[in-house]
């Protein structure tokens, strides 16, 4: 997940009230308490985590969902089937993020009776960060893995056109010193919203992020936003083969697994053409069933320090990182200092708030 | 994995008399012959599939392991704890090919009783190619993830040297008329072999490869095999940091949780100063657990259909492929022609079956 600098102006809120006040709109429209609560919980996690793009920022997008008829507020998700360490959920249409935090609790409850355990969603909606549903399994000991197919954005190696999702990967661990190993990444080189950014800063592209209309090299942010994204690793001779490959593994496991759509028959982000269809899939493991004395986070721990120790490349811009610092970096200054939303969404949040009569909690941010 | 065209002179051998011959050697040293056949089976799956770096090419370097009383060629895999869905197999410094086998096997019964089922390897060595162990899942119908940790060849984002391995990860399913999905990659840009490759035949190197000893862009095969591989996505700006986290999750998977050795402790790729002590990791899923309908392949298979008729970019050497499809191939033409086996390493294995007294069944490539 990418991480930015706060936007040098917009609107400053806690992340306490700011929760409170998204799980209140939505509860305004038509969600029972308890599942707004979820929603609210991972979309304000989001944003303490310092990636804007999955946070309170979304909620008009969610809000149009609903008032289109095509996301139910109020389903909730049912068990069907399944084995003792496979579960199958059908979230009905509501939130994914609901669904996703009762199935990965499934989850982590079955892999320490087994030692390992997955809960497979069907029919879900966007489910926000993937890794708040990892470090859920972490924060109890626990390795958590989370998938989730997408909208189709990506080229895969040779094709000229979008056909698959930034289909993330989210692995986390409990680690020590270090919190938690969190590994959460889009399986394409960059997300959209990186052009986007490049776009606004008028930055030309390197090879290997995208292509364009006519799926040669794009260049320019316009030109890569007509076009599609490159898999990791971009081009064939550099290995983007292998993150179109991780993008196919990952629907493989979610929409199709679960008997979702998938791939390019994914509608658009955010579309309100019909329901979004998704499919997640959780794996838990219980690091205690393969080795009973409690030592796999010392040791993981141990080994991050020794990376973390490394000599680095002349041109670093700091010593190597484990996966899920920068993140855990971004969540203590917003614990300290609060999340800045930029204008344009907080405009649109200002706007809900206004509507729902329930008044928008931020405040100018005083840069 | 990378599969290259046939060398252009070499011994061509019968991929069931170079298994038998294999089979017989590996026993010749002192191994049991069930070890010995499993041994064999997965080096020339190999040969067979268009990767000679992990096949019987290699065969000199596991006898030098035994030779050197580093690996022990008679130990037999234990299981040591675990629980329903997940066993623990101490491999006692055995072939890492056996333990892998009966790990494999062990969660696919597991899988088939309760959905998902890993089985995690400790004290193992080298067990050829990751692919081998997930296509064994896809060929009775489930999905299959085979994941190892391997001698540090490269250098995490920022570090300057070696510090973690290629770790592969591969991943498997049954998908109708395609056969398997089998994702097979290792988790830098390129393996080391295609350095070696690339210094053959005196390429400059593209940027996102390696990095030479100084830590800089390694742009000669010279530079890069004195320094290090790059993580998958090559630079940070390109998303080398998801290859590099994966590349630690791998690890994190293996080596850290079966309590094995990790990262920039493992010892160089077939040294004779110590046991390998690798891990190895296996998660077997049962579709049916999730779909009863057994709709999965069907699914899967159509997704498929869909991706390799789509439209190709303008310099497009074929139409998209399915990961697999490449090794697939070379499989159907050794079947029919043979496997050529490369000048150099036939007279190391042709040496060691004169000291073997058996004759290796290879005969002139006569091209």
């Amino acid at each position: 997940m990418p991480v930015y600098a706060d936007p040098a102006d917009g609107l400053r809120a806690a992340a306490e009230p700011l929760r409170t006040w998204t799980a209140e709109i939505v509860a305004w429209i038509g969600t029972p308490a308890d599942i707004a609560a979820d929603v609210a919980e991972i979309l304000v996690a989001s944003d303490r985590r310092g990636i804007a793009s999955h946070g309170t920022a979304r909620l008009p997008n969610y809000l149009s969902l609903v008032e289109a008829g095509v996301l139910d507020p109020a389903a909730r998700p049912v068990r069907v089937g399944g084995r003792p360490a496979l579960a199958r959920f059908d979230a009905r249409n509501g939130w994914g993020h609901h669904a996703g935090r009762v199935a990965v609790d499934w989850a982590i409850e079955a892999a320490r009776e087994v030692g390992i355990a997955s809960a497979v969603v069907a029919h879900t909606n966007h489910y926000g960060i993937a890794g708040w549903y990892a470090l859920r399994a972490a924060a109890v000991g626990l390795i958590g893995v989370s998938l989730s197919n997408t909208s189709p954005l990506v080229a895969p190696t040779r094709a000229r056109t979008a056909l698959i999702g930034t289909n993330p990967i989210a692995i986390a661990a409990p680690a020590g010193r270090f919190g938690s190993f969190c590994l959460d990444m889009a399986t394409s080189t960059v997300p959209r919203g990186r052009i986007e950014v490049a776009a606004r800063r008028g930055e030309t592209l390197p090879i290997g992020w995208a292509i364009d209309a006519d799926g040669r090299a794009a260049r320019t942010p316009t030109a890569a936003l007509a076009g599609a994204l490159h898999p990791l690793g971009g081009e064939e001779p550099s290995g983007g083969h292998k993150g179109y490959g991780l993008a196919l593994a990952v629907d493989l496991l979610t929409g199709v697994l679960s008997g979702s759509t998938f791939g390019p028959n994914i509608l658009g982000l955010f579309s309100t053409a019909g329901p979004s269809d998704l499919g997640q899939t959780f794996v838990v493991l219980d690091p205690a069933a393969a080795d009973p004395s409690g030592a796999f986070e010392s040791r993981l721990e141990g080994y991050l320090e020794q990376l973390v120790a490394a000599p680095t490349v002349p041109d670093a811009p700091g010593r190597v990182l484990v996966p899920g610092e920068p993140e855990a970096e971004v969540e203590r200054r917003t614990a300290a200092d609060g999340i800045v939303i930029d204008q344009v969404h907080a405009r649109s949040l200002i706007a809900i708030g206004e509507r729902a009569g329930l008044p928008f909690p931020g405040a100018s941010s005083g840069r």
